[in-house]
């Protein structure tokens, strides 16, 4: 038996998430379909995030075992000739059989990406959220900054099952920053965990920050132990990808 | 009445063509069931290039005529708020009545995308052509020197039926060059006109020169009079884009 750790980039665009579901198509679905044409028996994949509905990536990581042993590259080339074009493994490693794509992340990356030309391109209307307005760089700005840290992101979180709340709400944002490149704004998030939908509330927060909708110490508040009203919208699925995964 | 000359950006990937059909979603039909919506009878659209299915434009250029003379830029939001994502109106202008898009372009620029890395990345799948193989740069820039001038494009050109069949297969190319940003390569043709299939011809025989699988002679011989056999392939629509029309 060998462990192996894929680096794996996706357009989310038709698929339900990553996690496999009953019948509906899934990034792990597709691995596992793939793996067990390759290894003659069913293979469990692990993924280190659940993608929601609708999210790219571009450094997803997983983790499985092979009951047969090969050669790295053979792997990714033989899971990339039965994948769908969605879906490319881009990296695969040989790893210890301890190594845990989860339980082992660090940090990841997330990115968030508004396209704020006043027509949307049709090339990109898949990958980014069209964004034609006003916004305050000073205030962007300052909010990133109020993210950054060990927080409380419960007030950032949606709810979830009973069964699959996290027993701890608390995760640290690295950094928080946005990026210009002509006319597109990115926002990225770098942290040691993230809650269900964090990413899409953070930016519909930091957004109605930006806009001079709501002020930063209301943003601040939402960060603290008061439980208040939320003033922001969970923004759309498309325009999130998670970038890297470090270990 | 008024004429509008406007410019249109489309991802291709779902419509088959520009050219309106009896049922098949192509972007005349798209555009004309927009300005019906607009004018309050049926606008017939004249596009400046007949793309084929799948085929992409950042800058397709139609004209057509409105009975209730509007304002161009409320007349660009009207059509984008109706029309679907993968179409965008990107310029309206009013123009004399008697502008053709067809008949008074002067020159065409379209590309065609390669993307050589080993694994294509999956956010560019359905814009360029995955092309991981070796090619020779001087030869590629040799045969594009080939192509440039006025010749008889008829062996690029595929068969359409006798009633489509131009009068003439003499057209002139201005320029054809390459660009490399990343993993893309970029085929630029810069033409007076452009035959059936054309540019999807030339880039196939381009690459099979590349590749020293046909000679520079051999290519040069395909501009002659004398019929010979075709040992190239029409290259698939999806990474061809109708970039620009001068007027």
């Amino acid at each position: 038996m060998q462990r192996y750790k894929i680096k794996i980039a996706y357009d989310g665009t038709l698929f339900c998430g990553f996690q496999r579901q009953q019948s509906d198509p899934t990034i792990q679905k597709a691995l596992e379909e793939a793996l067990e044409h390759l290894d003659g028996a069913f293979v469990p994949v692990v993924g280190a995030s659940r993608t929601d509905a609708g999210v790219h990536a571009l450094g997803q990581v997983a983790h499985f075992d092979l009951n047969k042993p090969r050669d790295p590259f053979s792997v990714l080339k033989a899971l990339n000739a039965r994948l769908p074009k969605e879906i490319r493994v881009v990296e695969v490693n040989s790893v210890d059989c301890d190594f845990h794509a989860r339980f082992h992340a660090k940090k990841k990356i997330y990115t968030y990406t508004l396209s704020t030309s006043f027509q949307q391109s049709p090339f990109h209307r898949l990958h980014s959220l069209h964004f034609p307005y006003k916004l305050n760089s000073s205030l962007l700005e300052a909010g990133c900054q109020i993210l950054k840290g060990t927080h409380d992101f419960k007030q950032f979180a949606n709810t979830t099952t009973e069964k699959n709340r996290p027993p701890s709400t608390v995760r640290t944002l690295f950094d928080v920053f946005t990026t210009q490149e002509n006319e597109f704004i990115t926002l990225s998030f770098i942290g040691d965990g993230f809650l269900y939908n964090m990413v899409r509330n953070l930016t519909g927060a930091l957004l109605e920050v930006a806009q001079e909708k709501i002020s930063i110490e209301m943003l601040s508040s939402l960060l603290g132990p008061m439980v208040l009203q939320r003033n922001y919208t969970t923004q759309p699925a498309h325009a999130l990808c998670l970038k890297e995964i470090f270990y």
